[in-house]
């Protein structure tokens, strides 16, 4: 090391490099101890919950006019661990993510030390490159045409589907980028009736206003029926309006159900019709020969929304929208430059930040490309194939024990169901009481919570009129069949007196 | 720790423990030597710039079908720093972000650990009232009403700048939520010519096109004129337009500049429109006395947007955006459940989910929380207090130099200026060589890179004619004045021959 300016002057640097040695000392061993802490399933409770002014004084949530030292900060950090629910504890089995892989997580560190904004190369340019690849992959797990790819790294999966809305409207009504919505234009938009609500908000963004986007009727195991769709696209062609975007679930969000993909591509194109896949939650699915029937077709869309956090251990965000046959699209649909300055898009552009919405974007990819080294496609594949393996063991013991009840069964790793206390369990016809079912599931829902040994989301079924249910999901390597025995037990132990 | 469960089938949760104490153990003393180098600034370079194909290939761009063990990922890691800019280094002078504190690396490590979307309290509850306590405090530090004040953490400025834009949509036209635009709506927002580009796009989203967004003239400075702004106004209004937004900047992009904001402040109470101020970039300037003439009236605004990822040394992304007298909006706004759910804003809210765009949220209040803590409000202060001196170090420097030429005094820490050649000294008129002076000013850019011993970015400034200058950014706790005293110098060292 050279010796100029470094007397005195550059101590700040030096300083920064012994904090960041003293924390990681001090932070690892616990991290690591709180990680090994979840392998003992019945030891760790899943959260240990406190409510919101008792939480704030437990965590001293109060920030100081005079910052504290570096053990203040692990004393914190100690308390965050203890009151935060588990995400990575087996039996958190809420949401459609679950904890983060190892590799994730260093690629988190990584990500915070170089702190890179990824909008030109010359700033960026291994995570262009990275961001580029991994986009690469992901269009052929979609199984896009990579030619004609165009795709990007967005915060979340909303964020993508408003992106898709987004391109199909520049791709159907240019006019709006510079001049706003017109009186003639008339838009309106799909999508199936139990589509994630970020559909809705995209609609209510982009100017078109919720009314502007149709709900098509779903059956019961989550799939838009495709002759509601035809219909609601041919009436509103009647109506005078201008469909411009269909959007399809892959994974829906309660039910995970999957859309007839190749029937509904060619309603789309009868009407020719943008159609979009929201496979945030279901894109792992494409990574498996055992659901190609299931996903046929999903590749025939025109836009995807894919989201690496929600089923493959990667940290939150890693999520993608792409589009195929549209190249340059996304471009022309965001830029901000004048027109004369958007060329027809003949190579590969190393300057992503003009694709976008945002300025400034997050390294997201350095986490997407290093879990895809550590793992490889094939341990994406195990990975899921994992979870639907855990779903058929848990969909056969329910539907061998009288006091649960299938709601259907599942398309994909979220099984849906009620838990029958023995006040509820001989009715013959369950339809009589479903309000006390209802009652059932949202009070036992609570006591789990209380007691923190394992949490389950539940949900209704509005457009089926089912009352709530149990949604459980499979998504972290680290379940196994003897959770799911421990799940019916516990729900057994909490809820036997309803 | 319980004995049961742990034979065998809990390993997955073991090993992934185990991986993640091999890879620190590898990862940490590699990240910790790669700051200290940032301290021997002749020895280690901004950047080692490496054309995309010749990257690519260095780098092992390439994603495999099978997974790589944790050496491999390791070795990666190592080229992942040497092949990146190096934001950390007291030289990289080119964007409104330099590096990241320790406190803020280790906070991210920690966000991928516990992995935490926050939208409930019931599965967030320590980063819902982290978030919470971060907007309170930003709120003071902006000077909004606590008691009328809403606010979120969002990823970006832009986003934040687009959330803003739909409050106020909202607020002027609620029908769009539901219906969309319509014919005698005749929207129209107002920016600053010189305001970020993210305001245009935001104008492109919400469907009211860039046409939909005036441009109003600046000063050299990057302050909007105030009668420019009223006589816009008044021409919009006889035009049968309804003016709904005025943004205005607390520190614009490339000069720094504010906006005098109780001018603007009586403009808009005038036509009764919503007043913005974009302070991603200036917001740390309200933590210092030294800059109160130049803020003053900032805190009247009916929205602001806020970035501590630019100057306060939080990690990517670390931005919010509020309201004051508006409490409930945010929801409003954004949305989607019946208009029938939502009822008035009495008392702080837990579920911060329902306020925006996206569905899935990113913790980033832990990043933010824990810097405020390790630095406390003071801290903030002495860090921009700190840049500011060296600012009036480097403009003092720049006006008793003849090679250099400031474009104007700066109000903040953009300093921008030309470097004259030695062709170009003695020009009495320097309109009159304002064409060579920018192929100077991206001459000395290109070479600048090449040489990688320190990155300043380049910027014209059309609305005045001026061509490309040099825009330095004081933005890193590690700056010294002798860094000062080299840019210039190596400016010479470089550009002498044009």
């Amino acid at each position: 090391m050279s010796n100029r300016n470094m007397e005195g002057k550059r101590q700040a640097v030096l300083d920064q490099a012994d904090e960041l040695e003293q924390l990681l000392a001090k932070v690892t061993p616990r991290v690591v101890e709180y990680i090994r802490q979840n392998a003992d399933v019945d030891g760790s409770k899943v959260v240990e919950y406190v409510p919101p002014e008792e939480l704030k004084s437990k965590m001293g949530i109060e920030l100081p006019e005079e910052g504290t030292g570096t053990d203040e900060i692990v004393e914190r950090i100690d308390r965050v661990l203890k009151y935060s629910v588990r995400t990575g504890h087996p039996r958190f089995l809420d949401k459609l993510y679950a904890g983060s892989d190892p590799v994730g997580q260093v690629s988190e560190f990584l990500t915070a030390v170089v702190n890179t904004n990824v909008y030109t190369y010359a700033v960026a340019p291994v995570f262009t490159l990275m961001e580029l690849e991994v986009l690469r992959k992901v269009a052929a797990v979609v199984g896009f045409d990579d030619a004609t790819m165009e795709g990007m790294l967005v915060p979340g999966g909303s964020f993508a589907n408003f992106v898709a809305m987004v391109a199909a409207r520049h791709h159907a009504f240019p006019h709006v980028r510079m001049d706003g919505w017109k009186p003639d234009d008339k838009p309106i938009a799909f999508c199936p009736e139990q589509a994630h609500y970020s559909l809705k908000r995209a609609a209510m963004m982009v100017g078109i206003g919720m009314n502007g986007i149709v709900g098509v009727k779903c059956d019961r195991k989550g799939r838009m029926i495709v002759s509601e769709l035809d219909a609601a696209l041919e009436k509103a062609v009647a109506e005078g309006k201008k469909p411009f975007f269909v959007s399809t679930s892959a994974g829906s969000t309660v039910m995970g159900g999957f859309d007839p993909f190749v029937e509904i591509r060619q309603v789309c194109d009868k009407y020719n019709v943008w159609m979009h896949v929201d496979a945030a939650w279901g894109i792992a699915s494409k990574f498996t020969p055992r659901m190609e029937q299931t996903t046929a077709g999903l590749e025939l869309a025109d836009s995807c929304t894919w989201d690496g956090h929600k089923s493959l251990g990667m940290p939150i965000f890693a999520a993608a929208v792409m589009t195929q046959k549209h190249q340059g699209l996304f471009h022309a649909a965001n830029s901000s430059s004048a027109d004369y300055l958007f060329h027809s898009h003949e190579q590969v552009s190393y300057d992503l930040g003009d694709m976008t919405l945002q300025c400034g974007r997050r390294a997201d990819s350095i986490k997407m490309w290093f879990a895809w080294l550590r793992h490889g496609t094939q341990g994406f594949r195990d990975r899921i194939e994992k979870a639907l393996d855990i779903v058929d063991y848990m969909v056969a013991r329910i539907k061998a024990d009288p006091r649960f009840k299938l709601v259907e069964d599942p398309m994909y790793t979220n099984v849906c169901f009620w838990y029958l206390p023995p006040s509820l369990r001989d009715t013959e016809d369950l339809t009589s009481v479903y309000p006390k079912l209802g009652t059932v599931t949202s009070t036992l829902c609570r006591r789990m919570q209380e007691a923190g040994t394992m949490l389950v989301n539940i949900n209704p079924l509005g457009d089926h009129g089912l009352p709530h249910f149990f949604r459980l999901i499979i998504n972290n390597t680290t379940v196994t069949t003897g959770d799911m025995d421990f799940v019916l037990e516990e729900m057994d132990r909490l809820g036997s007196s309803l």
